[in-house]
C-alpha cells in the first residue's frame, strides 16, 4: 500500500498514527522506507511531533535516520534522546559517520557520550577520530568481515552470515594473518562460485589493492574509480588492516572535491551553499575580493605611468577592456583544463613538457587569429593602420602570455605541493591584466610617433 | 610472489613468458591482477608483443581488458582478434560498455559484429544502443538477477548462485511479476539474515526506488547518492524492469558532469584533456574567445562615448581595470555558488527567492566595504575627494549589479531549461564589464564639473 503513496500522503498518515499512538501501523510504514526517506519525513514533520516520532523508532532506525540528517538536526536528535539512549544509538551507527558527528561536539560532550557507549565501539570511534577527516583514515569504517587464510569456503560463509547484520559492506571478505596483516581478499561472488570445501587460500586474490591510512581522500577516490571496486581496504604502515572505505562514501568525496575545485577556480570562498547566511557568505568572499582590489590597483598604476601616451591617443583606452579581458579569458580556459587534468591524471615530467608545448601551440593559433581580426577591426573603426598594428600585435602577445600563465602557474603550484586550483580564475585573470596592459601600453609608447 | 613485485618487474616477466611461450606461467600472473592492471600492462607492452598477449588470454579476460582501454586501443584489439573471436569476447562484455564501444563504429561494422554474436546478447545490446548515452537507459546494463514474488529464500539463493558468474552486480535481487513489472527488491544481506523457508514476499522491500529509462544521468547520480545504493533499477513507462545502473558507473558520471560544469564555467571548450592536440584544442576554444572579443569591443565603444570626459580627467582610466575586474570577480563567485548548488539541490520558487535575497545582501555588504575602501584610496592617491566619491560609489553600485547578475542569469537559464553553467565565467565577467563601465563613466560625466 505504502508503495503507491506520495510523500505528502505518507506524512499525513504518520502524523495521524503518532496522534493516535498507533505504533504498530507506524512501524509498518517506516519499515518500507529508506533511511533517506525517513530523514525527509522527519525534516517535514512539525517539531511538536518529532519527539514522539523518535520514541516510535527502534535504536537501529534512529541510527540510520541520524546519518542522513545535517549536523544541526543531529544534535537536536541527540538532545531529545538524552545521553543514555543516544549512546545506544551511537553503538549502532557506522563508525565513520559517528566520528564525523562527534568531531563537531565539545570535548566534554564527546567524553560524556563515549563513556556511555560500549567500550568496544567507543574505542573504535576514538581511533577513527585521530585521523584527519580528509584522509583514508578519516573516512574509513571498521565494519568489515575478516577471515583466516586456512578457512574453508564453508567457514567463511558461516562467519559472513554471522556478521551480515553489522558489516557495512558485504561484498568482500578480507583475509588477515595472525598479526592482522592483510594477505588476501575474496569477493562474495568468489564464495558463491567455489566449492564449500575449497580452501580460502586457493581462491583468494593475494595481490590486494589497498590504500594507506594517510592517503588523501581524493587519491582514494581516484584508486577506487580505476578499479571499479565497491569497497577498498585501508592499511597502516605495516600493512595491518585498519578499515574499509565504501564507494558510496567516495562518491560524496568526488562531489566535494569537484566543488572545492570550482570554489577555488572562482575564488568564491569556502563552503558557501544555498543555506549560508548573507553576512557569512559576504565575509567568506571578502578576503579574495579585497586582495583582487589591490591587484586591480596595480593595473591602474601601470596605466598612470603611461599618462602622456594616453593623453595623446585617447582611442587606446577603447581597446583596453578587450585586451585585458581576452588574456584573462584564455588564461582561465587553460587553468580549467590543467586543474581538472590534475584531478584525474598522474603527472610526470613528460606530461608537463607536452602540456606546456601544447598550450604554446594553442596560444600561437588563437593569438594569430584573434590578433589579425582585431587589427582589421581597429583599422576600420579608427581609420588608423598603425593603431591596428599596435592593438593586433599586443593581443597576439598577450594571448600567448595569458595561455602560458594559465598553464604554468597551476603546474608550478602543483610541483610545490600547493593546491593548483588556488591559482584561482580571478587571480590568473588579474595577473594577466597586468601583463597585458604593460605589453599594450609599452607597444603603444614605442610606436607613439607613428600613432599620431 | 606477484604481490610483492613492482609493475615494471611484472612487465618484464610477462615479456619473458611471451617470448618463451610459457602460457601457464603467464596465466599465473594474470590471474592475480585486476582488469585495470592488465590494461596498464597491455598499454606498456611493446606493440610487437600485443598480439601474443591477447592469444594467451581467455575470452573473459579479454572482455575485462577491453573495458579498461580507450576507444582507439579497443578497436585495435578487435582488429587483432578478428570478427569471430571478437564476437565471443563481446558476448562476455558488460552490455553498457559494449554499447558504448559499438556506438563508435561504422554501421557496417556494427552489423558485422552483431550478426556474429549470440542472438540473445546482440538483441540486448541493440536495445541498449537505442537510448541516448547520457540517460539512464544509455548507461544501464541488463546483467541483473530477478526472482518471482512466490519464491522462497532457498529458491532465490539457488538462482542467485546460478547467475553469479554473469551478473554485474550481486548486491540486490529484483522481484518481477509475470509482466516483468518491478514489484520488490531484496538485498543479499536480507537473504543471509532470513530463514531458508521464508517467502520472498515477506522479506522484500516493496517500495522500490527506481529511475525511469529517460532520466538524465546526472539525476540518476543524485538519486543514488541520496540513497547510498550499490545499484539502482531502471524501469520503463509501465514500470517494467529495463536494467540496472551500478554505482561504479555513476562515480564516473559525477566526475564527467563536474568537469563539464568547470569547462562551461571557464568557457574552456568541450572535451579538452591532456592528450588533445594543439590545433584541436585551439579550435574548440576559439568560438568563445571570438565571441568574447566582440563583447569586449562593446565595452570599448562605451568608453569611446565618454571620450570628452576621459580627455578631461585622464585619472579616470586608472580605476577602470579595478572596477570592471571587481564586478567580474564577484559575478563569477555568485555564478559558481549557483551552478554547483543546482547540481546537488532540487530547486523551488522559495529557494530561488531566498537565494536572490541572500545575494543582494552579500552584494550590499561587499559593496559598502570595498566601495569605502577604494574611495579612501582614490582620494589619497589622486588628492581629489570628488574622484574618490565617484570611484567609490561606482564600485558600490557595480558590485551589487555584478553579484545579482551572477545569481539571476544562471537561475533564469535554469528556468528556461538551458544549462546554467553555459552562462560561463567569462560571459558573466564580460557582461559585468559593460554594466560597470557604463555606471562608472555615467557617474563621472554627471559629476564632471566637480571633478575638474
Amino acid at each position: 500500500m505504502v508503495q503507491q503513496m506520495t510523500e505528502d500522503q505518507i506524512l499525513l498518515l504518520i502524523i495521524k498514527y503518532l496522534k493516535e499512538l498507533k505504533k504498530e501501523e507506524f512501524q509498518n510504514i517506516i519499515e518500507e522506507l529508506q533511511p533517506y526517506d525517513i530523514a525527509k519525513l522527519y525534516k517535514n514533520l512539525p517539531s511538536k511531533h518529532r519527539y514522539k516520532f523518535l520514541l516510535f523508532l527502534n535504536p537501529r532506525q534512529i541510527a540510520e535516520l541520524i546519518q542522513e540528517l545535517d549536523i544541526k538536526l543531529q544534535h537536536d536528535v541527540l538532545h531529545k534522546l538524552g545521553i543514555e539512549k543516544s549512546s545506544t544509538v551511537m553503538d549502532l551507527m557506522d563508525n565513520d559517520d559517528l566520528a564525523d558527528l562527534l568531531n563537531e561536539l565539545s570535548v566534554d560532550k564527546i567524553q560524556e557520550y563515549l563513556t556511555a557507549m560500549k567500550t568496544e565501539e567507543s574505542e573504535t570511534v576514538k581511533n577513527l577520530m585521530r585521523f584527519p577527516p580528509d584522509t583514508a583514515g578519516g573516512i574509513m569504517t571498521n565494519r568489515y568481515v575478516w577471515i583466516r587464510i586456512y578457512y574453508t569456503v564453508r567457514e567463511a560463509v558461516d562467519k559472513f552470515k554471522l556478521f551480515a547484520e553489522y558489516a557495512e559492506s558485504l561484498y568482500y571478505l578480507y583475509v588477515l594473518d595472525e598479526n592482522k596483516k592483510l594477505v588476501g581478499v575474496v569477493s562474495y561472488r568468489d564464495l558463491l562460485l567455489a566449492d564449500m570445501d575449497d580452501k580460502i587460500e586457493d581462491i583468494m586474490f593475494s595481490r590486494v589493492i589497498s590504500v594507506p591510512v594517510d592517503m588523501d581522500q581524493e587519491e582514494v577516490a581516484k584508486t577506487i574509480r580505476k578499479y571499479d571496486f565497491i569497497a577498498i581496504p585501508v592499511v597502516d604502515k605495516e600493512n595491518k588492516m585498519a578499515g574499509i572505505i565504501t564507494v558510496d562514501d567516495l562518491i560524496d568525496v568526488v562531489v566535494e572535491e569537484a566543488n572545492e575545485d570550482i570554489e577555488k577556480l572562482s575564488a568564491s570562498g569556502k563552503d558557501i551553499d544555498f543555506n549560508t547566511k548573507s553576512h557569512v557568505a559576504a565575509f567568506r568572499r571578502l578576503p579574495w575580493l579585497i586582495f583582487l582590489l589591490f591587484i586591480g590597483l596595480i593595473s591602474g598604476s601601470i596605466i598612470s605611468n603611461f599618462e602622456s601616451t594616453l593623453n595623446k591617443v585617447i582611442a587606446l583606452t577603447y581597446f583596453m577592456p578587450m585586451i585585458s579581458g581576452m588574456s584573462g579569458n584564455t588564461g582561465t580556459q587553460s587553468l580549467a583544463v590543467v586543474v581538472r587534468g590534475l584531478a584525474s591524471h598522474d603527472i610526470d615530467r613528460k606530461t608537463i613538457f607536452n602540456l606546456v608545448l601544447r598550450e604554446l601551440g594553442v596560444g600561437l593559433i588563437i593569438g594569430v587569429i584573434n590578433g589579425s581580426l582585431i587589427a582589421a577591426i581597429a583599422y576600420f573603426w579608427q581609420g588608423n593602420p598603425m593603431l591596428g598594428l599596435v592593438v593586433g600585435s599586443s593581443l597576439f602577445a598577450t594571448l600567448i602570455i595569458g595561455t602560458l600563465a594559465g598553464t604554468i602557474i597551476p603546474l608550478l603550484l602543483y610541483r610545490l605541493k600547493i593546491d593548483p586550483a588556488i591559482a584561482s580564475g580571478p587571480l590568473i585573470t588579474t595577473l594577466n591584466d597586468i601583463f597585458s596592459l604593460s605589453v599594450y601600453f609599452g607597444m603603444a609608447t614605442i610606436f607613439m610617433s607613428h600613432l599620431l
